[in-house]
């Protein structure tokens, strides 16, 4: 039998909140959005003005760091023409991200879940997720 | 030109506390997604306990009732066997939800946004989208 | 070889007209979508309030009136609980519509196309649905 | 509670005529499509000999103009490989297009809803859908 950690939905609260208070800093609404370890969404923010297009792509990009336990900016090298994961950016009907914005949550080694922020520049949604983090550990 | 209103994300997290106190009240984890009135998503939370089948059902009743400005068990009568509405319930990619607990957000004869909650009985889900609308008219 | 006749986006424009001012006759606002025999969109039109789920509805019920070459309020009732085409509402992903609103255009005796309706009741959609085809042969 | 501006039914017809005048003066039948602020369809018409991929294309160009706020060749340029965006052509179950002519419609520096075409080249799908927004505000 496994036992496995996750965020809780306090945990969710406190990524969104960290996430918003950059988003609102940098001037850039935003979609934001919290997965559990196994990419299944937790809780979602589209602040006001955060783009339609963006509800999809952050909740995607947070269920692809939780479920493959990686970054998706990390994807965004690997896929690259020539590169090893070339083409993954259309598996699973699309919902693989490979821009960045989704950084898996990890704790003690551990990925306990994932934040997924989409409507700013790729490296604005990038450093909008790192906050949420920032704000779970600190 | 048309002008039109729609829930704020601060509309929708007084929707998602009026909704959460209720779930908890009753003692029953909800999933709770509320959308603007075009049906896209603004909010969403999935209490600890939420069931992973109701995060898609929660989002596709508000959806349902957002964009189609009705009530989900409104749809759900209509649709039995024999009604005029009958076989609705697989429309849009099975989107469309004839299940009790979505509801329409109305201001001043106008669907504004809505509200969809699942995890508990069609009953409850219905019981608690309607304390997260009392919580916003409150 | 075979030659096929299909509506062109003149008659198209004749269906939708017809459509329309029967939907303002009635106070109802739709969603008309008029598709050509294959079942492939012509032309669509929101009326300013017609419903958001209906879009893809009209759509569906257009597609499945030409493609299958059969009215969908027909399908409703062969596919009642015991029926013979009982579960088709689901078919193709549930874009094969059962619910009234959906007719075929048929000239001497050959399907050409299909118009498509949704925002009203079925009675209200198959309704406005004849009044463009009405039109169409006037 | 927000309010929005969006276009309406009449506002689409006049976006419509004017790439149609345009894909006619160039000689390419058409896939037009124009979709409200939330990338929800208004109104479509494919010109005969526009081509049946076209109809899903110029949805998701209007869809990916309006709920992104972006012209789609804008993603085009920065989703090339080795670019900030490198991947983003396959989000959204591939509805996010990166071809070029998709463009918002914006009033007064807010989007209000967006026009896509299809059929030509890009460069010519552009032209058109550029035409239909010269209509509306000329």
């Amino acid at each position: 039998m496994l036992t496995v950690r996750r965020l809780d939905i306090a945990d969710a609260g406190i990524l969104i909140a960290g996430a918003r208070a950059r988003a609102q800093e940098i001037g850039v609404p935003m979609c934001i959005a919290v997965t559990d370890e196994g990419g299944t969404l937790l809780a979602f923010e589209r602040m006001d003005g955060g783009k339609v297009t963006s509800v999809t792509i952050a909740i995607d990009k947070a269920y692809t760091a939780a479920a493959a336990k990686k970054a998706t900016h990390e994807y965004g090298e690997i896929s690259q023409p020539g590169g090893p994961a070339y083409g993954i950016a259309s598996a699973i009907g699309g919902r693989l991200m490979v821009v960045g914005g989704g950084l898996p949550v990890i704790v003690d080694g551990e990925v306990v879940g994932a934040i997924g922020v989409s409507s700013g520049t790729p490296a604005q949604d990038r450093d909008v997720a790192q906050a949420g983090i920032a704000g779970l550990s600190g």
